[in-house]
């Protein structure tokens, strides 16, 4: 089981909405609209991945660290220390 | 006319790659991969989100700063500044 | 009793570097150095910074969630989750 | 003539704060602060490395490639393009 079932239907939700960003900014792209609109576009779908990276790493937190089992938590925070290192290099 | 134009097919192709990484994240979701694997497909889009962003901004000096008009460059020069400020928040 | 006990000496060592190198931009600055260098100078300083925050939080997940018992980890479980929305923001 | 000339007193004076904030973020581990206030710091800390960043590249912009002659401005442009992609990375 992934930590991701419990709030499986929030992050699909986020993911879709993602994906409908993506083809807002190719339709842009299409049509020429200006460059400071799309850069304000794709500014938005950063704060949008950030947002889903926050919610993906608490839910792994809640999950595999604060409810694990003592040895299931050993391997969720060294997972988790991966992470922040990937996330703050 | 748009800065975007000249390498409009590129950055498309760019944002459709985007696309069909929502769109894996998604299935991954669905599929209940585990969350240190979805989270590792997110850090990537992060930084195809990033690399979006430098060359839309590339485009954007070249065409709207470098190659302008005196009149037009310093209104390219204005949005620069914004996108700078935006981005380094 | 902090989680950055353990690591002290070592936190205080990046710190003490990171201000040295402050001093050091202080001294470009000063002298005129040309702004392409001093950006380096910086984004040198923000890697440093991204990187001290990477052990605060690890040493934080450690000591206050890997070892902690139950009713401390929760509380550093909240803070943890605080940290990771202030720092994907 | 470097392009921090103009604002060198108010460069240096982002910097010197800075500086102040590394000292008491080394005070902070010394009198063994609680982690969670030192990130709090720390992430003050980040902010200001990236306003600084900010008004660096803006001078540059200013400096380098708004008011610079033909030949100039195009050595300004590949440094700023330079720059973005380093800090976009």
């Amino acid at each position: 089981m992934s930590h991701t079932v419990r709030n499986k239907t929030r992050l699909i939700a986020r993911v879709r909405r993602l994906k409908g960003q993506m083809e807002a900014i190719e339709r842009a792209l299409e049509s020429e609209v200006p460059c400071a609109d799309i850069l304000n576009q794709v500014a938005s779908v950063r704060g949008a991945v950030n947002g889903l990276t926050a919610e993906l790493i608490e839910d792994h937190i809640r999950e595999h660290v604060a409810k694990a089992e003592e040895g299931a938590r050993e391997e969720g925070v060294a997972e988790l220390v991966d992470v922040i290192r990937t996330y703050m290099r």
